[in-house]
């Protein structure tokens, strides 16, 4: 069996421990002689694995006692419906900064007002706007911003703080590094990036934000729902829920949220070194204040050469360099899973490319 | 490591041969490198996989051209609201034959006017109503059913027939026997009985039906945005969908829905057998007649000796037999993928429980 270096956008690389650990144990689950995907979601099997699983998550990210963790379906483009239909009642903030935060203030219009309070669309989204250009209107219910943007490789260094409460899609970095989660009354983030499969999405809901929920939403589609039922009104995604159960045991096995950032900045240190010292033949996309620690997003001089690129990395087992279709270029997707091996072997790869070019 | 009889209701069992199919290819999936839950969904492995899916699953079902089959998350509990978010323009009329039609019907009456078509609820759904007793109302836009009953044990045996389009929430009876899918416009099934994990719905739509979808419907939310997006509009449960495709090959080696039909028949009759040979010691829920092939219901002479039964048969290894919540009593689910040799353990319990009771 041969592994490649996966540079993914997500889904993505995973721990190969918790793989192996999944594979080992996929006909007995924790000694009931069923497969995970075997066992019922009201059985204390199943509840027991949840819950620790929420436990492991709330101590690596120090969640408030006043939030609660809940695990949904419908991925990130449900929740860009969702956070409006559940508590956009005049109008809504958003902080654009890429496609997705693009795509929840479209789907969010569709329930209210909604608006830019700062923008970087019109520069090809290339950078984190600056505190001094937010303008946040009155009768604002929320202000949403997406931590870390996978398309365009910017991210947030440091929170904004709002008057009113703040709303984020961290799918993309969510438990890449230490969160100061009371800056936040919502967070969400599908899985597939840093923690486990898709289908499954975490959220993690202030109480008082709970209580503003508005009313005549379908039950199915409140957050109250997920909460007053402890994620199992429904049927949960128990295969996802429990591989993130795994990742959480590899994370506090690790070093934590600690450990985590610090093998991210060396990992995007490597990469983006390999970008700075390519006397302009790799040109990274993302201001040099806004670069991403998950996606590096870069560009080669013709699209002829990103090609070339993208398909000798494959030939050499770096999967995944292609830049999203709607941006192009090249982008290599570094979430926690990615190894600093893979990152080394990436960047080995750029300069002997840059040579030979 | 010791595999027990599983009678769980869904979650449920898998087929032993999945499953150990799943776990041989978990860190390297048809030769990528990477595991299932890695690739990305835009990659020709990803995509290869989902259309082998489809063709398979419209083979074995023979779904007409004029057919979608797509995949979404959100579990049945989703289907109740979004059926009726798409299509109840006027009047939606609802064959009410357990917990699982009834609430469906309820989350529809947010969307419009809903009615009963028949019911069985009076009598503790234990039947399923006969065609004369059917009442359409003018104006109604489609009739939903549900083809087998989870929680009380009743299945329809034959479909019936309507001058307007036909809803059915086949979710546990799906893949479990032949059916002709021109019958309905719309069909839908969580997998996590017979066909994979929990964390996908399987969606079959006729186009004439997709035709007439409600203005102003969340786009996340319309079934023509999966159809018109081929099941990737965003992420899809990627794990969910690959555990589909190897349970369509375990189908197709398996002698297809007529081979599979031929088993539940043969297993129901066996447990069955078992019930109606007990001197009443055992109570079928359900009227001889609309007893269903996947969810046998049963009682015994008090709650306490049916707590016994359940716990002295979990020490046998057979799990899972406890009623659901909202009915009480003894329920062994006995899905596509649950053995002939695991109904006869069963019925040799019940044998021998009887007897020393």
């Amino acid at each position: 069996m041969k592994r490649v270096y996966n540079f993914n956008a997500g889904p993505s690389a995973m721990p190969l421990d918790v793989l192996k650990a999944v594979q080992a144990e996929f006909l007995d689950f924790n000694h009931t002689g069923m497969s995970i995907v075997e066992i019922s979601h009201r059985s204390a099997a199943y509840q027991d694995m949840q819950d620790e699983t929420v436990g492991l998550m709330r101590r690596l990210l120090q969640v408030p006692d006043d939030y609660h963790i809940v695990f949904m379906q419908g991925g990130g483009s449900l929740q860009f419906a969702m956070h409006a239909m559940n508590f956009l009642k005049r109008r809504g903030g958003y902080l654009n900064t890429g496609v997705w935060s693009d795509k929840a203030m479209k789907a969010a219009s569709f329930f209210g007002d909604v608006y830019e309070v700062a923008s970087s669309k019109a520069d090809g989204f290339s950078y984190i706007p600056k505190a001094d250009t937010f303008v946040v209107q009155p009768d604002t219910d929320y202000v949403y911003m997406t931590s870390n943007n996978t398309i365009h490789g910017t991210e947030w260094h440091g929170y904004p703080s709002f008057d009113v409460p703040l709303f984020c899609d961290m799918s993309s970095d969510f438990m890449s590094q230490p969160v100061d989660v009371s800056k936040f009354d919502f967070i969400y983030a599908g899985a597939q990036k840093n923690i486990g499969p898709a289908g499954v999405v975490v959220a993690i809901i202030k109480d008082s934000l709970l209580a503003q929920t508005k009313e005549d939403v379908p039950v199915v589609l409140q957050y109250k729902t997920y909460v007053e039922h402890d994620s199992t009104y429904n049927t949960p995604p128990v295969f996802g829920i429990y591989f993130i159960n795994k990742v959480m045991h590899w994370l506090e096995d690790n070093g934590g949220l600690e450990g985590a950032y610090r093998r991210n900045v060396q990992k995007a240190g490597i990469v983006y070194a390999a970008i700075d010292g390519s006397d302009g033949f790799y040109r990274g996309h993302a201001a040099a204040d806004s670069r991403s620690l998950m996606n590096v997003t870069f560009n080669l001089p013709t699209a002829e050469l990103e090609a070339a690129f993208v398909a000798q990395a494959a030939e050499r087992g770096l999967i995944g360099l292609k830049g999203h279709r709607s941006l192009g270029g090249c982008r290599a997707s570094i979430y926690n899973a990615v190894t600093e091996e893979g990152c080394r072997a990436l960047a080995e790869f750029m300069e002997e490319f840059r040579k030979n070019h």
